[in-house]
């Protein structure tokens, strides 16, 4: 399979994930809004099962000796050089609420390491994709390279956080150091917060209880636009955890410093 | 002018805004990405002061005698029986961040009351207007009827606001009274959290500092959904101020009187 044919399947896969997962986001904006029966209908479940479920079809059909993780199906063949971990919907909180910061995550990991990623906002109909050399956009704006901007220092900062709500106490004492050291930090990213520091436009992500799933995708993106991203204690991001991306590896440095004070 | 004329006259505000806001938008991922000289180049204030502008020079045109108050030019003829208010990028900071939960903000007030109101988010393409007897949505779901969902009980609830640190510490002790009562609580909304509350999507917003430009349009289209909004006193929105917005009244009088114990 050439690199051409590969972006392809990637592509494939994002496109088929968004038809399905589409008829359920903002459901009370449908033209028809029915659940099964007695209200206990959840739309976000009900299309995160349905397009993990046309991924895995296509990845077997395509890869049979790839690995498959999914966040809703769990794992098969695991161990396989090759494997694949799919997040249908990161960022259900803001799915469920008709807000737009959610997307599809997409990883393709070769004995652990992430080396192609994308992540699919098929409302916006925006792609951001990366093997961890390059980064590249596809949207309503056009198709365009992603570089990570150059920002050394804490107080030029812009942070973003999906919610400090979701840290444990100790690490939110950590995160709050950091808070008062930017010029700038807030909340509500998800899966956006990693692309917009690949497209420049953010220096910072903290977070904490990230799955696999939650990153892989990501870290392939944040590489290839020449942004950093690990583990506060400087490990592998792909193994999730508490999470740390930087667009510059001076920031990073610094805000990894005062994060393990 | 019909009734038909005016939401065209609306709508053609709400176009020629956008399309002026645009090419400032994510401006890393731009093909051009020229400030005037040395690095003082601020895209969300040109962009703001750019759109301003040429709403108020369509105002003008069309309604001479009306009034005009814009965050960015002040006011013109404020004492008039009709009043534009104007507030082109409201959610700065998701704007310079990349992120996409900003939108124009166009309201008229008729002797200080909101009689017809707008929001439109260029980007994704998608518009929220109501008269505070109706309310409807364009977008690439097509075109909807807005409505509020019931939901009577805080502990049932979904509520957002843009982010607790904008509130005073008296103010932020009564929203985290409410956080923990309430089912679910995101940050990061804007004018999005409105809105997604006139769509039947989200139950309260809850916010602080509300500048009336901020929350004018809003009024309309959150009425004429079915919700309601005032300060958190039970004052008119229009003024601004502490501002609760909910889809249901039952939620509403709990809510604010949780706030005000």
């Amino acid at each position: 399979m050439t690199a051409v044919e590969f972006t392809a399947f990637l592509d494939e896969l994002a496109t088929v994930s968004g038809d399905t997962i589409l008829p359920f986001f903002r459901t009370s904006l449908s033209v028809e809004n029915k659940g099964p029966g007695g209200g206990a209908f959840d739309p976000v479940t009900a299309a995160d099962r349905a397009a993990e479920m046309a991924m895995r079809t296509l990845i077997r059909r395509n890869f049979p000796s790839h690995g498959i993780i999914g966040e809703e199906f769990g794992a098969e063949r695991a161990q396989a050089e090759f494997v694949w971990l799919l997040d249908p919907i990161d960022g259900t909180k803001a799915f469920i609420s008709g807000m737009t910061a959610w997307g599809t995550l997409i990883a393709l990991t070769r004995q652990g390491t992430a080396v192609a990623g994308l992540m699919h906002q098929p409302f916006i109909g925006e792609r951001f994709s990366g093997d961890g050399a390059t980064a590249h956009y596809r949207g309503p704006g056009g198709a365009r390279v992603l570089n990570a901007r150059r920002c050394a220092k804490l107080s030029d900062a812009m942070l973003y956080t999906t919610s400090p709500r979701l840290m444990s106490g100790a690490d939110r004492n950590a995160f709050s150091r950091i808070e008062e050291a930017v010029k700038l930090s807030r909340y509500g990213g998800d899966c956006y917060s990693y692309c917009m520091l690949a497209a420049g436009l953010i220096d910072l992500v903290i977070e904490t209880n990230i799955k696999p799933h939650d990153i892989a995708a990501l870290v392939p993106i944040i590489n290839g636009a020449g942004g950093i991203v690990t583990t506060w204690e400087g490990g592998s991001a792909e193994l999730g955890g508490r999470i740390i991306a930087a667009g510059d590896r001076g920031l990073h440095a610094a805000a990894t410093q005062m994060l393990l004070r």
